[in-house]
């Protein structure tokens, strides 16, 4: 069997815990399966390099800033490589350039395109255990990008589709992927199958297991991801494209809470008024989210939607700005808000869960200020505060709680 | 024009001493220069690296040392194409595999092969100040070595070399190469020219401000090289092939306190005895320097030599080793001793210098254990507690003390 393994920054922090990632793939490796290791950079060590970058320069180039963070992933693999070697196990780490991973051309949020898998290969063939950077990559000009955030997790699922590997297991800090967050959800249970649909709604909406990039990535070519603990031997969670027929309704129930709610009131009649809104926001790249459109009156419109929280400032500046072109009557933030969901390929073929959803949260006197649904989610707009016990709610409804 | 400056770990060794270097390359830059900057790793960064490895692995091997050691470069050189922007002239970072710097294979200690110049020249059209990592290479297996102590010198040389520079400048904490070493001789005098072959004495001598692979390639290339302060504008010294006619006898007086002697006594007069004993030290790779034979009576001979101190207890013990196979009577070592030279171009055609050196030691009552000459170079092995009295005392003599 053909195995890349994927350890994040947590993993590998220190000297202890890298001896420990390499024992864990030594117990693979021993059992006669090639091993490849992808390691993001140890700990910290990221956010110490932009500290310095921003300390020489607060607005550094995003080539260069590639440049410097590119060495991070190239300490860990190095080190690991030293590690594996103490342990009498013969192991080469390899950079971006070596491998070598081709990206785009955008630096700092580069998309993998291309894996040339021959000096991989020729290691695995030597009976090596092969660790490559995680993050990282190098675009037509010969120079280095990273992948955005999440990027480790992406490299290991285009390693594992280019390698044509039988696994590809994600390891982090928790056990796998759960039904809520456990911190929240009291009786929150880990899942040992959910769908990659499934778990692209859980990623976007702020599960945080794994980064929707991979998932993508892992659903497009068929790669079949473990999330499993670097900590203990538990089997994690399968992700997958289709788990056993008779699963529950809802798989998850996540939460996000960096979120903003704008409402331009009075939208001018002028056509196209809405385009001109979402058109000047998109220019200043800033995504929304949910949008709620209401007629009202003489043909007015009032359009509500959410962005993300840290963009709320900028997306208020973009719409005043263009005021005048847009042509609006009123204009307003609501922060404090956050956005609830129940996911699960289940419900493709039951139509009563967002009506359970809202019947629960009437029950606990929660107002919904906002819905979004897809084929496999339905998603509601709440007050902050109220987040946990919407989460308790709708986990213990929908059968969540049940082993 | 186009310039070669190299900046060692110390001038790059925090924010301040970045923008430092950024500054004195800008002034070239303005004036309508083309500049090729190389950078060694920031401050202690190579010795924090190498102690993490040792940390992780007492006995890393040297591919996975040389993958850790290179991120150290990469990072001056990101940190300073940042700084470079933030001054507002356009900068760009490459590292090994990026120019490419193509080396032999030997992990940790690689020899330059051949630079390509095609990136370089294009940065460089595009009016950009190119800054290059020193110190590393890839060879032909596509990964990552390094050039070993002094490296980024090399770097530089190679650099200035390949793309025909107009000059080669190497920035120390110096302002110059100096008749002696101010701290032990008052009156030493900065020089204003010093041919290759002197300047190739001091550094093995250890002037140590240059290293000698750095000026056997300028000479092979006839670069010339100019060493020069990174704090103050002075001139600097310039070392090229020749200097004007009416010199000075005597360039520099040099000494290096990092010196064992080892004297084999009794040599048996087996025909290739003396052969047996340096074989043995060159299978263990240590260098035999001065070299003192004596022939006694009934044939038996007495060999004694210097090696680098460093590697002294390692020298006694392969000898000792190897005594049935060798064949000898006493083996013993002399710690303590150091070697001070006298180096000059002049004295290829002055043959008195020796009996001068010879007559001021004599005056200043310091015993002599060893000599050894070549060309444009006297050298004498004396005690440790001397070094300074002889230093003078030679400086004095030759006239190095006059202005």
């Amino acid at each position: 069997m053909l195995i890349v393994k994927k350890f994040g920054g947590t993993s590998v922090a220190n000297k202890e815990r890298i001896y420990n990632v390499c024992r864990r793939c030594i117990e693979d490796y021993k059992k006669g399966n090639s091993i490849v290791v992808v390691l993001s950079a140890m700990g910290k060590m990221t956010d110490v390099l932009i500290e310095q970058a921003k300390d020489i320069n607060p607005n550094p180039s995003r080539r260069e800033m590639d440049m410097l963070l590119t060495t991070g992933e190239q300490t860990s693999v190095a080190l690991a490589a030293m590690a594996f070697d103490a342990l009498g196990v013969p192991a080469v780490s390899l950079n971006a350039f070596q491998v070598a991973m081709h990206t785009t051309s955008t630096y700092s949020n580069a998309r993998l395109k291309r894996i040339d898998t021959e000096r991989i290969t020729h290691e695995l063939d030597q009976k090596k255990i092969v660790i490559v950077t995680g993050f990282q990559g190098i675009n037509k000009y010969g120079d280095y990008t990273t992948l955005g955030r999440g990027g480790s997790d992406t490299t290991a699922v285009a390693l594992a589709a280019a390698l044509k590997a039988d696994a590809c297991e994600i390891y982090t800090d928790v056990d796998g992927v759960y039904t809520a967050d456990p911190r929240v959800v009291k009786n929150a249970r880990k899942l040992d199958e959910i769908t990659y649909d499934e778990m692209l709604d859980l990623a976007t909406l702020g599960a945080g297991v794994l980064h929707n990039r991979s998932v993508e990535l892992a659903k497009k070519y068929g790669v079949q991801l473990v999330v499993r603990s670097s900590l203990t031997n538990e089997e994690g969670t399968v992700v997958k494209e289709e788990v056993k027929v008779e699963r529950m309704l809802i798989s998850g129930v996540a939460s996000d809470k960096n979120c903003a709610k704008i409402s331009v009131i009075g939208l001018s009649d002028k056509p196209g008024a809405a385009f001109r809104l979402f058109d000047a926001l998109a220019q200043a790249n800033i995504n929304v989210d949910m949008i709620l459109q209401s007629v009202g009156r003489d043909g007015e419109q009032d359009i509500a939607f959410t962005v993300v929280g840290d963009y709320a400032d900028d997306a208020m500046k973009v719409i005043e700005d263009s005021k005048k072109r847009i042509g609006y009557e009123k204009l307003s933030l609501e922060t404090g808000v956050a956005k609830v969901s129940v996911v699960g390929a289940g419900m493709m073929s039951n139509p009563g869960v967002a009506a359970k959803m809202f019947e629960c949260l009437y029950n606990s006197n929660i107002n919904i200020k906002m819905i979004s649904t897809s084929e496999i989610r339905v998603t509601v707009l709440i007050d902050e505060k109220e987040v946990d016990k919407a989460m308790n709610a709708a986990h213990e409804i929908f059968g969540l709680d049940e082993a």
